[in-house]
């Protein structure tokens, strides 16, 4: 089992150990579950109140941590970052080794690095091609012509349309489906007919994306999502959509058509949003929130609601809305005193 | 073919019965489409009305079921809940032999009951257990140190992530992802650092998850579900939430992070929780209601809107806002009104 | 490679072709990327702007289109529906034999077409029927008793419980969990007790079904998918719905129990719907929506919102409602103009 001492900690981390520092850690927990051999963090003021009766072994504080009681402590600039390095060494993720599971089913065509990893039952299509240091877990299906990179986890159970491309430390979370059809019909006056989505989906490096999430092929072109992009699960990405660089979107947002997003953008959860709509880079919305199709959301205050809005709108209006009542009480009064004085 | 006579309905029931008690009933049907070989059951007024147009050759009534046109009845405390009980004699579900399909993949090291029974293609991880009675259908995954229970029922393509514990009688339907990662991050001003979820999921006994729904493990602890309670389709439930015992949850509502809900509280569909909430013991949420970060539902009257509130308080708000357009009218009327006024 | 003349498209299409009839078309692609070698297509005003910089090879156009700078194009009614024909030729999908892959699991009294595909590791049920032309990818589990048509194209990892039936031509995306119990519970006043669901469910011709979508058995009878209905990705159709034809149902809406929609009738985005609700025939439901229980949406205006209301209903209150904020401010300054009228 791994170990760091305090000292150690405080070196891995970039930060300064203030106590004990040979004390010796072995896991890394919360600040209310966590026994004198494990290691806790302090990241915000609500936290450095639990902290006080925190049992922790050792603490990962801000640089500006009062240390009134003299606790073992590391200081450093930004504790949840530094706990995460911590977890990384004490907790390494259990090693899978490559190779191939007798009953994958791996097209002969189809090309994999020798030491990638293809789980039971797992499908491989003609000309698929899985990079080195890659995992195809257990039960899932790439299908033909599919371009997976180097180091990718596909968790069991996952879907890759023909066609896809994956970059490299891509981690695609069990039931995610990628590049099924787009939901294209043409109405010929008496029945849909199918608008053939003939375009693919590129997934750029470092992508993470939640269990069950799907994200449609497109039309034309290419569904992007870009670089270190983080997506929950259970989001739904429609054909033709562009997803920029480092964004954020939470569980079961939905986006139409065509939408694009820019770099480092947040979304909530459980978002609408409408078809060809701009989520600016570093625009913030919030959970709930509907955007409307082709509308433009800014970066600056976060919106929120349905349609969206500058945040403090939002508030402002939901406040004024809960006095309607009153509003309709109060207008009855004036129109009665109004009548009393036109008639005197 | 099983069948029972109203006699043995009424014994089965603890009901009291009228009518033919020898009459013979096959099977259970909905009272509009029931025949003469078939029971129904009356729930509720409605359901009273569209009796009297019933062919159903029994029916299971309430107490004091006014029975004036001398139909064949079984009376009892709660039809529906009778009804239930009649079901499972008359329609058992199909008997699923045990034993291990021979294209099952199992482990070494994994720990099979003798009498529990695995579908085709499903794969089993090193150390899983599985208790006795308890049925792994087909293209499920479970992963390694897995524990499931006894009389347990995965559904086809069911995937349980390592570690996570499943107690007993749990049913969890297709396409259900247990203990996938927590959504959980920190942003180092350039990217987004994973932060490693550490922590499992643990289910109680006699839980029901609804298909496509995804469970995500704990950053650190567990993700708890709690005895009894009933989830439905495509519910997001987040790292660390923590859900009580009988609680009912309808289909695509999501939690964030770190949610309590208290025993017996139920949920309605398409509802978003923020992190940090707490829903009280028998609190209930209407549908697509949204729940602020760290709020708290109590118990007593129901919540409705985004952000919630008191039922009767939302209904108030929602009649006085569809009033806005005539307070706008009124209020000019009754400026101009003051003018004159205030001019003579 | 496929390839057409611009005279052969307009033979196709049934349009009427001007300029370069003897143009070699190779492939169809958006306005904004295609090549002289490809063909596209203009359906609105915006597109006719982002056409004047097109580079495409070929156009197929409306009827009145001016064609002033005398481009090759194809006049004709519908030129969506006319490129999805071109599409058809020129991008035909990817043939599959037939035959049953020999790592797939067929019961021995399954009955399969000759001519039909199994893939990979699917499982096939006792009694099960797969009709001529259909195609079971890899990974699929069809359970006992289940019928599917002829010419029905269930991508990988699809679900299907027993019994279900299934038309002729269905396409059905990975992830769909077709037949899953209806969420069924009666209380009993210490804990929920399981509702037996022995319905079915039932999936006419031409329908196509997204991605992780859940249709649920019903608790008797059966849950009804309408010919030529067309369901996007991570819908909830719960137990006992019937659903017409030619009904159109964007990402993420959720239906409660029993919920009836018409024929032609067209459904947002995160829609959700309480239980026993009507959606009549050719009524339209905008994105986000809530209806409430037993409600019935009439055909005509578009309904928006939570309650849903006419279109125009809705946007007089959203306009109204922004100005509440101005509201409170007026009526505190008539108020006080009326005080002061009384005190004079």
């Amino acid at each position: 089992m791994p170990a760091l001492t305090v000292a150690g900690i405080a070196e891995l981390c970039g930060g300064e150990a203030e106590g004990e520092l040979d004390r010796e850690i072995r896991s890394v927990n919360a600040l209310a579950d966590a026994t004198e051999l494990e290691l806790s963090f302090v990241n915000n003021r609500k936290a450095a109140v639990i902290a006080q009766r925190s049992r922790a072994g050792c603490l990962l504080v801000p640089l500006n941590f009062s240390n009134s009681e003299r606790r073992t402590i590391v200081r450093v600039v930004d504790p949840r970052v530094a706990a995460a390095l911590v977890i990384r060494v004490l907790h390494p993720p259990r090693p899978i080794g490559s190779g191939v599971h007798p009953s994958a089913s791996i097209a002969l065509s189809a090309k994999l690095a020798p030491d990638c990893a293809v789980g039971a039952n797992a499908v491989i299509g003609e000309f698929a091609q899985i990079g080195a240091g890659s995992i195809i877990s257990a039960g899932c299906v790439i299908q033909d012509d599919v371009i997976i990179g180097e180091c990718c986890f596909l968790h069991a159970n996952v879907t890759v349309y023909a066609g896809v491309r994956i970059a490299n430390r891509v981690a695609l979370h069990s039931g995610c489906i990628i590049g099924a059809d787009g939901f294209g019909f043409a109405f010929n006056g008496k029945y849909y007919e199918k608008f053939p989505q003939i375009g693919g989906v590129l997934i750029e490096d470092d992508v993470e994306i939640g269990a069950n999430t799907c994200i449609d092929r497109a039309a034309f072109g290419v569904t992007r999502i870009g670089r270190g992009t983080k997506i929950d699960n259970m989001v739904h990405i429609a054909h033709n959509c562009d997803i920029g660089k480092h964004v954020v979107i939470a569980a079961q947002t939905g986006f139409s058509g065509a939408v694009k997003v820019g770099d480092y953008a947040v979304v909530g959860g459980q978002v609408g949003v409408g078809d060809k709509a701009t989520i600016e880079s570093r625009a913030i919305v919030g959970s709930g929130s509907g955007i409307l199709t082709s509308k433009i959301v800014r970066a600056g205050e976060p919106v929120w609601g349905t349609p969206a809005r500058p945040l403090r709108q939002h508030l402002e209006q939901l406040a004024s809305a809960a006095k309607t009542p009153q509003v309709l009480k109060e207008l009855k009064s004036l129109r009665e005193r109004v009548e009393k004085l036109e008639k005197s």
